[in-house]
């Protein structure tokens, strides 16, 4: 079914050194545009996870001449609804900020309100696509950006020469608000048929979907949910489920599955590296429509 | 797969009957609300089609104590964007209309920017959910109402007690913004599993996907795209495609499923009459919102 032949040797995509290029290209970017740009961080609590994580953009940032601003609210102010509500809404409308992130996940207690929030970030600077204004917008073929799980796919599938049409594709986790469901609403604007299985999915149907598929995308947060036994010869595997256990960065597919795959993105160094150069990407895409 | 065993003799779905009962309804909870109700519907061009729909708004309207006012600008107007748009823009803020419709398709020369003419609606107004912000709000999980498309599929599977987790369903035609993509949003937030087809799809793809099928959504717009012999016994057919031959309406689905299905919605009487309701039911929830 895939009619792209790919070196054995090479099918395993560096998403650190596509990073890197991609850096490459935003930094000259950033110096025609000639304008201060801002991506202010919002992070509330105290996740050691999402820490590192900021300290990762604040890098990538830093090396393309974007700064970047990490606002962290006290409890006090997290806390109450209305006083975040009020917090965000300073930051939001702050003109030096080019571009607004709310790290997730919130704390627990703020979990369940985590869309209220988001939608407090205006789409001009919802460079994650995570307001309802934006994702509607996107979803409806109306924003110059997209979510940065979606350019990165793009971007991983263009860089192999890989086209969708006519493949059996399956959404792994497609309910999920970060992964599966802006990847499927791309699908959607694309006109491309695929499978949507849910995280819950029954065993059975599981194996079956997954056996048939020309390629995965996964997005469920569930270390090794599929096995190389699992997957067809030449299957293009696009990993963008992770689980940290003590501290280790896993995906949902197995390993083993790159010494059968055409293509195959590992966790870490795959999809993850990409992500943040596509936010920077939609910061700089964002500021220059003004 | 099915386990509700339905008459054969009521299989097929009097969604006139079932838009009466909610009529009743509606016009009880209109009575209550004790506010004047007024749905704008603006009418671009002069499709007889269009014209016959909005005779059947302005029926179910007036039936249930609801003002229907039509809007139909000259070509003067609707022939330059900037003047549309603040055509649009003083109904959409004329407080005495409490819901906004733009009657869909419009003429040929502006189909190409409906998304943006629609984009005009005030979410707090848009009961047709066609906005790109109430959209986005819906697939979010963020709004109160969702479209009336994703409405009438609930009222109906509820009326027949029909449970869709675990069951092998198919859309056909998901890319589409009026059908495929609000159904394909409403199964990825209430986690359901699902096949996403395209109108372009492969015969032989799509033949082997609609006979493993227990529930078929449609809405292409081909008629008889779907044949009898192509589903299974038992299916649950719903069609919300609509094609129109020399005046007479036609959906996605033969006729002759009925004779093997569960449950059939036969075109026209079937879907169409159920969303007039759900767009009136919007109407009144939106308002109950202020």
């Amino acid at each position: 079914m895939v009619e792209t032949m790919i070196d054995k040797n090479k099918n395993i995509v560096d998403g650190k050194a596509l990073a890197e290029e991609l850096k490459k290209d935003l930094k000259r970017e950033v110096e025609t545009l000639q304008k201060p740009l801002r991506l202010a961080v919002i992070f509330i609590g105290a996740s050691p996870a999402s820490g590192s994580f900021i300290k990762r953009k604040q890098a990538f940032g830093k090396a393309i001449g974007v700064e970047v601003n990490i606002f962290k609210p006290d409890a006090e102010i997290y806390m109450s609804r209305a006083k975040l509500r009020f917090y965000l809404a300073d930051i939001v409308h702050e003109k030096a900020n080019t571009g607004i992130i709310i790290q997730l996940p919130l704390p627990d207690e703020l979990s369940s309100r985590t869309q209220y929030f988001l939608d407090s970030i205006v789409p001009e600077k919802d460079v994650d696509v995570l307001s309802s204004h934006a994702y509607g917008k996107f979803a409806m073929g109306q924003f110059v950006i997209q979510p940065p799980l979606v350019g990165t796919v793009e971007v991983i599938l263009k860089q192999y020469s890989i086209d969708l049409r006519r493949k059996n594709i399956v959404m792994i986790g497609a309910g999920g608000k970060l992964v599966g469901r802006p990847i499927c609403n791309w699908f959607l604007s694309q006109d491309l048929a695929f499978d949507a299985i849910m995280k819950d999915v029954s065993p059975e149907d599981f194996r079956e979907k997954i056996k048939r598929a020309d390629v995965i995308i996964s997005g469920v947060g569930k270390a090794g949910l599929v096995s190389a036994d699992m997957v067809k010869d030449g299957v293009v595997a696009l990993d963008a489920g992770t689980s940290g256990t003590s501290g280790e960065l896993k995906g949902d597919l197995d390993p083993e599955i790159a010494k059968k795959a055409l293509l195959f993105t590992p966790v870490p160094g795959g999809i993850g590296p990409l992500t943040v150069a596509m936010l920077f990407k939609n910061l700089i895409t964002l500021a220059k429509q003004k």
